[in-house]
């Protein structure tokens, strides 16, 4: 039903490897190296050249890494020289820059904007339409919802460029905005809607507009069951490496023993 | 000028209405059936794939069901395993996933996003940029502004997905978050970038971070008029089923004589 | 690399200038005029026919006047009956609407939104997925940050339609709603995520929900340099015009003396 081979174009000058499908209407650049198994859907353009191409007669399009089993969904568009670990995927219409980094088994929603000059973790998981700007710098397992926004400016406009930061296991709600060089701990959570400047140590939950530390996550009661839901680790696993043997066996062989 | 049959592939097993215009880079998949006189404009993907595609030889792509006098705007994303009633229309990009239904006189703006397994009555506006979550429950004549987010995981992240719920006529201004399990009740106004949730009575104002209920709608004079726009089925026509007789009348004959 | 003339589709009506570039899969409608050295990547759909043109036999395609040196790029949607001066820009995926004119030097970042009717003056720059309402009027060099959204209902749903103004060398940071007929002054800035409504004098710093102007920018000293970066024009350059001689003479000679 897919992948009937129409309008599709190669560069001779990518790598594709074994059982990649391509969708109709993709367009694949010089220098793409795709791994194994992975599936391209229709409409996309991988490897699209930097703004030097425009102006070098002598422009050679950089490597852009995509590891096994990725999952590019329709109208994806990928600029050369960013890196993606295995199972990578993402929803539809989503943007990303060059010089973007992503370890392995991460996740981009639907029309999710990556402005490049950023680096990501193992297993983050962005929903829809969240934008991250240039300079930021993401751990592992960190989950961001949509109309998240990362900026990094502080005096618009200006040339200085800092990016937030957020630590491994912290989930950043719907709406939110962080401000430049704001720095999120690990297993944080910030609230809906907040905007957040500053540092946050570890397991803090901040909410508001300006965001503020309001308790520690762990102390969040659920009021039924009176058990705080975070850290989340422990009650959730869905498509997460621990979902066999529980986090707390899991993290101790995978260096996460102080989580 | 448009409709030049340029680069179309139309699946032999879609059902293709009388009348229909396909735009040239348009993709059509198994049982997809679309109503007399509908457009379907450049470049969108109607009957999309499920996920389980990927995976099951003897996958069989789920109908999807366009009623008739559509207008589907280029760039359209629409998964298979939804229904749309008559004169369904949207904007550019939009991306609609399984599971979603939708009355007659639906209207979904640019970049609008529906994530799936939601239900909307007749008459629903959304503009640009919405973002509708799983499970959402939308009544008839509602109309949602650029950048609202419905959610619906109380504790992100996690399994539990109880969707927002909005009743007939109620409005949700730009850029509001509503969280989960949120019940805006019937001819409602919710206030640009609130963060709201709980339950709302009927003819509720509410406004803010957090949302609260302010006043009755209909307690909302205008300044200059001293009368409430609001309920504003009696002072907005344009596009309404009710323009030639007017709401008091149309309102009795058509099962909202309580409104 | 790019531009192998792959199912491009460009009107017999359209005139394009010289050197231009048209990208693989892009299509350019009835009386598109081009300037010269303009590139348009791929996937874009330039001239987009007015509602008109689906129910009038004699629709005839109102022109759409791209100037020099322009980059569209890929995924872009241009409706007919627009304006562009020279050396426009935009990001992917951008959408603009019918009656829409912009000046010299104008950048629109990765899906923004422009619904037409809805006037710019030269060196505008709008950041990724901005949206701009109808009858929206923006003078000089102003920067607008992702995810502001200018508004125009005062009464949802009406027909009035009131949009907003922003004044020469204003600035709107991220996340922000501008209420209907709000009028901003030259060389403000409004913080980020706030939520503003009514007029606001020169050299306001606007923050809040609800907006309200906390200080004159002039005023916002840097903690470490004990000075002001606003107004801005003094203190960053990068692709203005004032790069040679600085903001204090060229404003002289161009008419901004009083700023």
């Amino acid at each position: 039903m897919k992948f009937n081979n129409r309008n599709v174009y190669i560069s001779p000058k990518a790598r594709i490897g074994q059982n990649v499908k391509i969708g109709d209407n993709t367009t694949i650049y010089d220098n793409v190296i795709i791994g194994d198994n992975s599936i391209i859907a229709n409409d996309c353009i991988i490897g699209e050249p930097l703004h030097d191409y425009y102006h070098n007669e002598n422009y050679d399009n950089p490597e852009t890494i995509i590891g096994e089993n990725a999952m590019i969904r329709s109208h994806t568009i990928i600029y050369a020289n960013s890196t993606f670990g295995k199972n990578f995927s993402t929803g539809h219409r989503v943007t990303i820059r060059e010089h973007s980094k992503f370890g392995d088994n991460c996740r981009l929603g639907t029309v999710t904007d990556i402005q490049g000059y950023v680096e990501f973790g193992n297993n983050c998981w962005l929903h829809s339409n969240v934008h991250i700007g240039q300079k930021s710098k993401i751990g592992n397992f960190v989950f961001i919802y949509p109309y998240v926004v990362l900026t990094n400016d502080p005096t618009p406009p200006s040339d200085i460029c800092i990016g937030a930061t957020i630590g491994d296991f912290s989930q950043i709600a719907v709406g939110t905005v962080l401000l430049p060089a704001t720095k999120i701990g690990k297993h944080c959570l910030v609230g809906a809607q907040s905007l957040v400047g500053g540092e946050y140590e570890d397991y803090s939950l901040i909410i508001g507009n300006p965001g503020k530390r309001i308790k520690d996550v762990r102390d969040m009661k659920n009021r039924e069951t009176g058990i705080s839901h975070y850290p989340w680790p422990y009650n959730f696993d869905r498509g997460m490496p621990w979902i066999e043997e529980g986090f707390e066996k899991w993290k101790v062989k995978n260096g996460f023993e102080n989580d």
